[in-house]
């Protein structure tokens, strides 16, 4: 046996020091299989500690099988398979890549997440937890709380005239979720149609989760029909109220157009992807697709990334009886992904008006951003290189560029000032022989000082050009 | 075209009927394709409504592809494919089974919520979420926050003496989360190794994600090394520190048998569930598998399920650095499940010392009910013909009959007194020939009457069995 060294000024107690000396001992081969122990009272008198350390350190050694006990007779060694190598390797080291960080990034289509009423948000979250007591803590419904359905249908009906039963609602934790979901439901097998360009992460969720992804090409009105229907997809995810980041808007025809290929065979489905719809500065909202389902082929998808903050992870579908039903009958074992203490919170949140006044709010406050920036584009010296494309509707719009830059340049340039861009041509899995030279403008979260030096950026960028980049 | 008739009455606006009207109107076919609707100035006189109500209707038509205006001349209706029936049904018909539920439930092994402290849980919220301000809605890092990670970490490092390795933590909403994750970062291609009997959900989480499973017999000692050498399985998902729900814990020789296991081949990779390895009574919990892993094999998964409570819905995963930077290269651009308020919550509880004070006083609590159980038990009629198997740990205890009574009608006289029980068989995949009738006591979330109750319940049941169903 190996001395054991006690270390006086460890915070690790007396009995684990000498279970984990004991231990190492076994491992190493110093005590062979089958040998006695020195009894307890023996070994304490040896090392000068008490009974009952030494009575700890038997008891987690037997707990763990490295010892047993033979009535009467005393400790014994177990019989051990030895460890291939070493003990574990000092593994704090890793360290995750440190993020790319850029002052201004006009990249992604954030809400400007300051503007939440969080002191509201407070004072329900107390509320919630004082007035439920530990109900709350019990776990609750596989699609979500109750309350929070009975919301969501109700919000549906006010804002959009829509008719949903809270029993076909189903919450989970954002877009990550709900994709594993679909996929669950309907089958991994099944090929899911995609819009190209369109929304990386959706199609990294769906392919994450085992699903064959198609990348269908796209018109000015949304999906273009020949190239679905010379698809084998089965289930179309699509934008149709304000694809991102085209920004077209998929008119009635084309609905119904979508309805009627959805309609002609068993499995086919639409999930409409309504991302951004309460944002439209214009008119009110577009009914959404699942408004006309009378063939219950569409399946809604909504988040309160845009409205609320991506940081909340809450969304939900609005599923078709018949597929409610069969998630019910196969995993409705499953727990709901979303806590209850914030699932409940934002039923009062919605309950209250807040939620929509806060809606109201935000589109004021978007609308005035957008109209002040597209104001200071026009009144730049880059307005006559550039056209604006959009619709009064979503937090991002594309700024087309005459002369065609080379992209590349243009976004590594704006890297050294700070500056993350993107172009539209990154948003395409098959690019077409022409895409048009547009930028993303992501303003949901941009704040005045940062636009103008994005936009000083370009007018540098656009006079520094020399001749033979020009492409007009 | 059909009459327009306003409902005054209605909480509808009227341009908002008026558009409805028309939309009606369109699809139809009372308008056909290319016909021109009369001037907004017309309209409005024949309806005797304003000039703006007919505006809006019709701006609303012509944002949804419904009519289209050419300059100059007027508004036409857009060429439009009929939808394929009427609009949707009255959808808010469908309702979901209701849930079956007892009076008492011994099914599962819930945690008795209501002791957990929600005034300092409510006071920890109110902090973060007023001190954070708004930076706590901008979206995180996908693994989860950092100081979350930290906390992790630290706890493992002062409850286990584990050296982890806050970049190798990747926090998601529960286990639905995290059994996903593990399909898509090992594959759904590769066998996983389930134990048998075993928790269900697990095994109903992984196949629903496309994973193919396999079901290991077990031994006293946990899985059984010549069964798992004779299947496929590469990924062997197991809970050596207590498990479900035969409460058998895996001694040193097994898990190094183990270990070597996973170390003979690449892609082999043992998932350690730890779910309750906090609520150990007689010893401190067992050192987990991974503390001995030299080589990279084990994967640690754990919840604040049990600790704290399932409806929080937050887990996470200790990855080896290799699989954390795969997922890293991989996954990085998903968001992580668990809101970030939450998650900084559950920071500050670790990090104040609440959290492993809640745990030091729920296992006295539930160690004083444990007892008390066991207890009435030796006290009871019972006693004489049944024997108790646990091990001072977890949330459930064994109950074993030793005359094999008729277990599908004790548990159907159960239900009608309002008692849901389950016994071992039920968690087989594969019965073998032989099974002990064990009734689980999940008595984590169970009040002293209500096990009366059940011990009342099954003594009655032992005196009035017939004769011919005494199997002893």
């Amino acid at each position: 046996m190996n001395p054991i060294v006690f270390q006086e000024n460890s915070r690790m107690p007396l009995y684990e020091q000498l279970y984990r000396a004991l231990k190492q001992n076994i491992i190493s081969g110093d005590f062979s299989c089958g040998e006695k122990l020195p009894s307890k009272r023996e070994l304490a008198k040896r090392l000068s500690v008490s009974l009952i350390t030494v009575e700890n350190a038997y008891a987690q050694l037997a707990a763990e099988g490295y010892i047993h006990s033979i009535q009467k007779k005393g400790y014994y060694v177990s019989s051990l398979a030895k460890p291939s190598g070493a003990a574990r390797k000092n593994a704090t080291v890793y360290q995750l890549p440190s993020k790319e960080t850029y002052q201004i990034d006009l990249r992604t289509d954030r809400p400007d997440a300051g503007r939440f009423p969080i002191a509201s948000w407070c004072r329900l979250t107390r509320q919630v937890l004082t007035e439920q007591g530990d109900d709350i803590f019990r776990s609750g419904d596989f699609s979500g709380e109750r309350v929070l359905r009975e919301q969501i249908a109700a919000y549906l009906k006010r804002s959009r005239f829509l008719d949903v039963s809270p029993d076909c609602v189903l919450v989970a934790a954002g877009t990550e979720c709900l994709c594993d979901i679909l996929v669950k439901l309907l089958g991994a097998y099944r090929v899911f149609g995609l819009e190209d360009p369109g929304y990386r992460k959706v199609s990294d969720l769906y392919r994450s989760a085992g699903a064959r992804c198609f990348y269908l090409p796209m018109d000015t009105d949304g999906i273009r029909m020949d190239a679905l229907r010379a698809s084998s997809t089965e289930v179309l995810h699509i934008s149709p109220n304000h694809q991102y980041p085209t920004g077209v808007v998929t008119p009635a025809s084309r609905r119904f157009e979508l309805l009627a290929w959805a309609g002609e065979r068993d499995g086919r489905y639409v999930i409409e992807d309504d991302y951004d719809s309460e944002l439209r500065f214009d008119a009110k909202p577009l009914p959404p697709m699942i408004a006309e389902d009378s063939a219950e082929k569409v399946i809604y998808m909504n988040t309160f990334s845009k409205t609320i903050a991506p940081s909340l992870r809450v969304g939900y579908l609005v599923l078709p009886a018949r597929l409610m039903d069969q998630y019910y009958r196969r995993f409705s074992g499953f727990s709901c992904t979303v806590s209850a203490p914030e699932q409940l919170t934002l039923a009062r949140f919605m309950e209250s008006g807040m939620y929509e006044r806060h809606i109201s709010r935000m589109k004021k406050f978007y609308n005035s951003r957008r109209l002040l920036f597209l104001q200071k584009i026009k009144q730049s010296y880059l307005s006559s290189f550039v056209s604006v494309e959009e619709n009064a509707a979503g937090l991002h719009f594309l700024l087309t560029f005459h002369d065609s830059p080379d992209e590349e340049m243009l976004c590594a340039d704006a890297r050294k000032a700070g500056i993350a861009l993107t172009f539209l041509s990154a948003f395409y899995r098959r690019k077409p022989k022409t895409v048009p030279s547009s930028l993303l403008i992501n303003y949901g979260g941009l704040r005045e000082e940062d636009f103008d030096q994005v936009l000083s950026f370009l007018c540098d960028w656009q006079k520094k050009k020399r001749p033979d980049q020009t492409g007009a």
